[in-house]
């Protein structure tokens, strides 16, 4: 169990690393059926592509999506879809310098220690590249979630301190951001923070938040299966996340329980609703069909080209600087990684929910 | 997939309703040869039982442990370990109101949603009882933590806006605070705010930190099953928790790398170490040997007698006043929930951290 | 992982030893609504019961089962149904002499050599009396079943060298003959044989046949998740099975191609159907609409009184006479585990079988 | 769940169509440190390979492995290990025939009653083809095992009615035998038998008979995960095979148990053996130390050039001759499917069995 297999009915495997021959993932348990192609998954790569602005790493990476299996006549066979990502110029640069030593926030020293040895080019599979198979995984669930009328939406909530207030909130703004925040004036203030830092040759954290929309009721499994839970160990996956907030999160240990809770009504049109969403759409694990809102806190990038103290191979303390040119934040890049992550989540837990009623398998099997 | 059963290499299955029989968990994957009996396992449901101070619901459980089987002669003989905590009195009152409408917070409306009706006698399966079987199977993974010289220690870092910081931690004192909390002073000022709120018929929340000292390196696997995401699920799996955190976790979103990250050095014994641990004792989802420190932050009780506006069965907007005691708080008794989740996570991938190197499975299978 | 949590959506964790507190299952994933009481239960468990007949071991188990959680207002909840069957008069032997070696057949010296130590009352968790979890979980299985028109039906096709031909099948005398053969004329001959081994102080062993009928088309996972895999692991997880087929089975091995094949024709009414069944109902590891048909290969009971050669715990090379009464065969009572078993697995591969279709999805939550 | 991933903690999902880019496997949970490159993998594919005698296709396939991660520097980092071998010629033939009608014996029907279309081309998925991955996966588990002192040798046990006796094996004779069978005089009979066949347009069947030796004690899960229910699941997920056997397997139906019984003795050097192995290894699901053995029955070659009935996408009856070449016995290429199943299964398993008890692990993480 290297980690790197996902899902319980809907299930990914990746494979890969920064400087291999490529990344990949295989995903098992799509349904047949589902309109798939190459065009489809591409859009997404390109999003968690890294040289697109000043404030992503300028490497060339063309992340090309080839799709190797599991495709008929451009419908999905239900059969496993193996998706392949070559990366490129792979073999380029000396990394006999990087063997040395423990990187400072990264993965090395870990690595050493479970492994015995690891493979050290760019970071090997702890590279941020791994998140490429997760992407391309993400964006079937996402063609599936679509089928299902179900919407998600990650974005750049905050940079380092400035922070996007709901309120200020313009998701149509977004994409118009080279930080994927949905207030132009709060990225353009996050802009220069992040020159401030790059001139420091230091990095910046920051948070993404995911909106779904159109999502049904009923979804997630009450005790250890509860759809927060999984979705917490979703966005924790993610390398760099230190944090994960459901609703109101941290904020719910300050208020009482008279604001914290959501009251009920019931409209005109004789549906029940929710009079406020300080759950984030899932109470007692179980989704409750107004909208799922959840947050990751990403740390500063580890990389950063500053002197810093490490240990080297000898055990000899020593003064590093890491050369190369290093995203100097990679909330940007992880947003479509959160979305990836959600999506698969999401599809996983709506296939083991058609199961909660057999009244539901007698239609189903009795048709 | 009721979502249950809980784990990989150790695993556990909980059941049990707040007003049925009783509640239990069976162990699978407990190692021969552990100490055990039910004076091992007491002591935490001790801790985790109602009515022992004014802040918490003076109804009367006794909770008692039985194990039923898995030990044969004081130890544990590899085989599935039963438990069962029969509830009492569980017959005794009328939910006959309770049945008729949605309580704000609770997974009332969703369990009808999922399943199409539900066990209302106090919350059914969705009740805070639940969590005696986690206790159960935790204090059987802290028993083998022990043997391995790991320590799991949690407490109540703050309630509502009352809160300590990392230098008024006086870890001794949390036994002797009624609410858990390391610092009598800080304690206090909770208790009055506790006070403040009970008397408003209203509730708080507050946050959890778990602290685990003597964890081995190299544990936790890459990408997707990294030590913090299974840690995150875990504790994300215990009701009214909203979010969790690792290390510094949502702090280190607004620091720069140069101050998050941690250095490595190495020091006169030739041992390499942090002098920081920002990360909170997981680099790339694997543990560094430094301690793991997270934090869950648990939302304010949804049980409250305030008035509160809902909808019942038939779709009527309606007034409720919930009566029985309430706990005012949860976050104390939670404290036990959360040392149990984690230990029972750490010891499902120390088992599975075994086989990382050929080197250590030729080791031990050519003894 | 000590193998006693089984299945996939629908999941089963069993628990107890032979001379315990009693034998236990936790039934997880079960959809709600479900009818359910004791009562639909008990049949099972009572023929799975010793001491019926001659050929069965006169010890006195009432096996009375009880329902602990999981169940409301007689339907299942959807939460985990809790089933207890207690021991009875379970320290009233003396088990110091049985301890000290190894018995021929048993599972004695593999626990010692897994566990280091073994609770040997009885053959602990090895007994046979483990599959009473099995039955009572299985029984469920079967309610489900029935609710969607599937039907299995288990009986003894041999018994030592005399078997039952196709044309000799009489299912309703099954129920007639103490051995549960479908052949009243074999059981006849079946009781004699056994009489005569049991004179000899020795057993015997034989074949369960089991048929489904109402299978839907189209269950079952190709390569690894194949349905014929899946329930021969089922199988084979019996203890005393030492072989599975799959329709033919090992008879195809001798036959030609042209013989083997079953051809596909239409009939009047449109219907698609096979003009034999050599194939037992499952093609590429997916079920095709006609009978499903498996054997399970039982040993002869391993327990003889019949003087033996064996070793002790101090590796003395001994010879031992097995007091007490013994089952001179088990096949009988093996048939309705057999029956649980496959249950179980089919209950579980049709849920997992309602997402193979995109359509079938959007169907269901675009409802 | 498409099926297509296998194994605990050592994993493998594989992918890819007969007819499409390629064929792959990734396999999670490889330990770190093993010696690994292409030249220990193609040795396996080869024997697999068609087109090598008479008796198999004279189709000419390349089967050329390629790694693509998870090594560095000739060694396992503990990361996934991707494989693929790509088809060669895949787009040259013409299946619109194929695809109108449903073949008898193979999964075109059930393949189109569960996903509602198929992929047709050379069977998709569901060809023999897709047993490359297993055996490329196989190969990695075989190189595990052999480091610890495991070896796995199957071979061709009988073709139709030519069988070889326990006493005719000469293994040694397996690898002059175009069949792989280990005794020549029977092989060419075979021979004979199978031209036969082939001249009558019809195939063949047989047994495939594998055998463990080196395998510790103490080795399979009691209840669901014997160490034989999982092999047996592994088996019989191979396509074509329709039953399996442990030990003397449906034999042991017919003997008595003082027959049946593997007596223990203790040898002069103080080590306790069995005097027989009629329980082909595996007591009570636990691995006893002595060699495992067990048995796959193959059906006949589903494909033949012969006359058919079947029925076709308009549902009229029709008679098909399939042309091509076809394999008339695939018992042959078989052995070495089985070989990477059995494999890949003993090292989960073993993997899992170091946790069996309690001072082993204190043992491990008390170093």
């Amino acid at each position: 169990m290297s980690g790197s297999i996902y899902g319980n009915i809907f299930r990914i495997a990746t494979w890969g690393e920064s400087h291999g021959t490529g990344i990949g993932v295989v995903v098992d348990g799509c349904p047949a059926g589902l309109p798939l192609d190459e065009s489809i998954i591409q859009p997404y790569l390109d999003r968690r592509k890294p040289g697109q602005t000043l404030y992503a790493t300028p490497r060339k990476e063309e992340d090309k999506v080839i799709i190797q299996s599991g495709i008929f006549e451009g419908r999905t066979t239900g059969t496993p879809i193996s998706i392949v990502i070559y990366n490129e110029n792979h073999q380029s640069r000396d990394y006999s310098e990087i063997a040395k030593y423990y990187r400072p926030g990264h993965a090395d020293y870990t690595f050493d220690q479970k492994y015995g040895f690891r493979d050290y080019r760019g970071g090997g599979r702890s590279s941020g590249r791994e998140t490429t198979g997760r992407v391309a995984a993400g964006a079937i669930a996402l063609a599936i979630l679509k089928e299902l009328g179900i919407k998600v939406n990650a974005y750049t909530k905050s940079i380092g301190p400035i922070t996007i207030s709901e309120q200020e909130l313009q998701l149509e703004q977004a994409k118009l951001s080279p930080l994927y925040m949905p207030n132009l004036d709060a990225s353009k203030k996050a802009e220069e923070y992040l020159l401030g830092l790059k001139n420091e040759q230091d990095s910046a954290g920051g948070i993404v938040e995911c909106i779904v929309e159109g999502m049904p009721t009923g979804i997630g499994e009450p005790v250890f299966d509860k759809l927060d839970a999984a979705l917490a160990k979703a966005i924790m996956s993610i390398g760099a996340v230190k944090g994960v907030e459901i609703g109101d999160g941290f904020q719910t240990t300050t208020k009482s329980g008279s604001e914290n809770n959501d009251s009920f009504y019931c409209d005109s049109d004789g549906n029940i609703k929710k009079s406020s969403n300080h759950a984030g759409g899932i109470s007692g694990g179980i989704s409750d069909g107004s909208n799922i809102i959840l947050r990751a806190a990403i740390k500063p990038t580890s990389s950063i080209s500053r002197k810093q103290h490490t240990v080297n191979k000898d055990k000899e303390n020593i003064e590093i600087e890491i050369g190369g040119r290093h995203d100097p934040v990679i909330v940007p890049r992880a947003v479509v990684v959160v979305e990836a992550m959600v999506a698969i989540t999401l599809v996983d837990y709506l296939f083991v929910g058609m199961t909660s009623r057999m009244e539901w398998i007698k239609n189903f099997y009795r048709k």
